[in-house]
């Protein structure tokens, strides 16, 4: 079985070699491969620039891979922006002795995953560390985006908006911890991992006045929603039972003390909408199959400024906190 | 002593209060701070793009630390596109139970170093992964940058170009080496580790025309020249005596058995331009500090295509082969 050596990240021949086996014959495109120490682009004057760096372990997880979550990770915070994602990079570091087989899976579903949202690869870095400096690989993504929908930003929620999931929450954070705990619920338990930008195109071209947008990572709701409430400086009103959440994920969470609400999404978003465009808006999203659990979850109050209030079906309230503390690491 | 807890990766409070308290103190401008989950940029039409990630070890070392040449490393590249370095992001990977104190010093001195670019960091991301999964810190920067010279490549290369290199080679490489190595010669040797932009930038507004730029990193002035005899399709001559190299470099390289040739470079690049313009570039260059010992080297000759010859003083010649095999991992 062929592994990465040192000299993969030498910089000489043994690079050319891997830059030209796997990642130019994977994402091949002009731009990318006429690249020197950087790509030449030719964009609009409104960008939106992001950056990620993924961890995740295990590398491979059922919906996804670290590869395509690189992808997806960064093309999401640009569609968030109301950009359409254009231009990625790519930064590996890789342990050494890590096996040449899934690192072609994972720029292969990386490759899969670019074409599927029309951006391009057009430049990348290739580090190799020692066996030991890293836990097998890394991956960074930065992404240039054209933004099409000016005006979205969590600082924009205004108090009567109607605040909108795309779909059932927490299965990336669950099904990264089953894995690594090596708990096997017989389930079809997986993540929710996808490319949000065509759902968000298709609000955009809609016309619907979008006043907020966010992909529930890191933090999941909780993160998401005490955000909000605290830029835009209104509270936020959840009914818990409208919140869709998978018997799997409930179970995950009850087995382990986990809450749904802190888990991760890897294609899971919120959006502020004014409540008259709410409806259309739910209609929309249902046209795509990520999101055929898209559901209206609460509204935005002006009072409880920079809270999140959970409602229980039997009327009780309390506060959502921001998560705190340790949570999962590396969950992306 | 503070340290980074798994929390400050969590994506709640403390990776909140870790962003405020170091990251926007030190890369404080408009658009970072505004920035959600990207930045949103105005940008001419044709820019550059580039990415890297740093595993650099040791992380402090003389002359700079993973910080700085992050910064430098990805300016760098823009540099030699002839792009004006305007937006960098930067995602960090952080070791549980690294040092506050150190992270606070990496940062800034990729502060210091951006604002005397004149770009700005724009957007980040931080992860902190559990302690084993990576040796103390990883960073990568990816950056945009405005072309403002147009047609320099390594393609662009005629014979009877001049070669220049601007400093003298292979002091990051042996600096890296000697801490790594424990050895103390009581030299002064230090990296080279330096933004290049201002001398790329005087040498565009000369009005020189610029075939081909590229500073020499990993795998040095071999994998450079080789890389331009193979992307020309032209034979490049060396003169060994005419490339400068300070006596701690030729030093270290006796002791260990290395080439200078091969050694990483930081802040030193190389030029190809007309025979007629050659003495002017020097001229330009010698008003940079760090250029001082900026010097003509060789030329681009007709034959040999694809191959880089060395010519000894003593009119002896052999082929400067590109790097090959482990060379030292983890230079940048």
């Amino acid at each position: 079985m062929q592994k990465i050596q040192l000299s993969h990240g030498g910089g000489g021949k043994e690079t050319n070699d891997l830059i030209h086996d796997i990642f130019y014959r994977q994402f091949s495109n002009n731009i990318l491969t006429k690249a020197e120490d950087a790509a030449v682009l030719h964009v609009g004057p409104d960008i939106a620039f992001t950056t990620d760096s993924f961890t995740v372990t295990p590398i491979f997880f059922n919906g996804g891979n670290i590869g395509k979550l690189s992808i997806v990770g960064t093309i999401n915070d640009l569609a968030m922006m109301g950009a359409k994602p254009l231009f990625l990079s790519t930064a590996f570091i890789i342990e050494e002795g890590f096996e040449f087989e899934k690192l072609e899976a994972i720029v292969k579903s990386m490759a899969e995953e670019t074409l599927f949202s029309g951006a391009k690869i057009v430049c990348g870095d290739t580090k190799v560390a020692p066996k030991g400096s890293l836990d097998n690989i890394f991956i960074n993504t930065a992404g240039i985006g054209k933004i099409i929908k000016h005006g979205v930003s969590c600082h924009n929620i205004e108090p009567g908006n109607t605040i909108i999931v795309s779909g059932d929450i927490g299965r990336h954070g669950a099904t990264i911890l089953m894995e690594r705990e090596g708990i096997d619920l017989k389930s079809t338990l997986k993540s929710d991992c996808a490319n949000l930008w065509p759902a968000v195109s298709a609000l955009a071209e809609s016309g619907i006045k979008i006043n907020a947008l966010r992909d529930a990572t890191r933090g999941g709701l909780a993160a998401v929603l005490n955000e909000w409430a605290d830029a835009s400086n209104i509270g936020i009103v959840i009914n818990e039972k409208s919140v869709p959440i998978s018997d799997e994920v409930n179970g995950v969470c009850e087995l382990l003390g986990f809450e749904p609400y802190d888990f991760a999404n890897e294609g899971t978003f919120m959006i502020a909408v004014k409540n008259a465009d709410a409806h259309h808006c739910i209609d929309i999203l249902k046209r795509f199959e990520f999101c055929k659990y898209a559901a209206i979850i609460g509204n935005a109050v002006a009072e409880h400024q920079g809270k999140v209030i959970l409602r229980s079906e039997w009327g009780t309230s309390r506060f959502l906190e921001p998560p705190k503390g340790e949570l999962l690491p590396r969950i992306c």
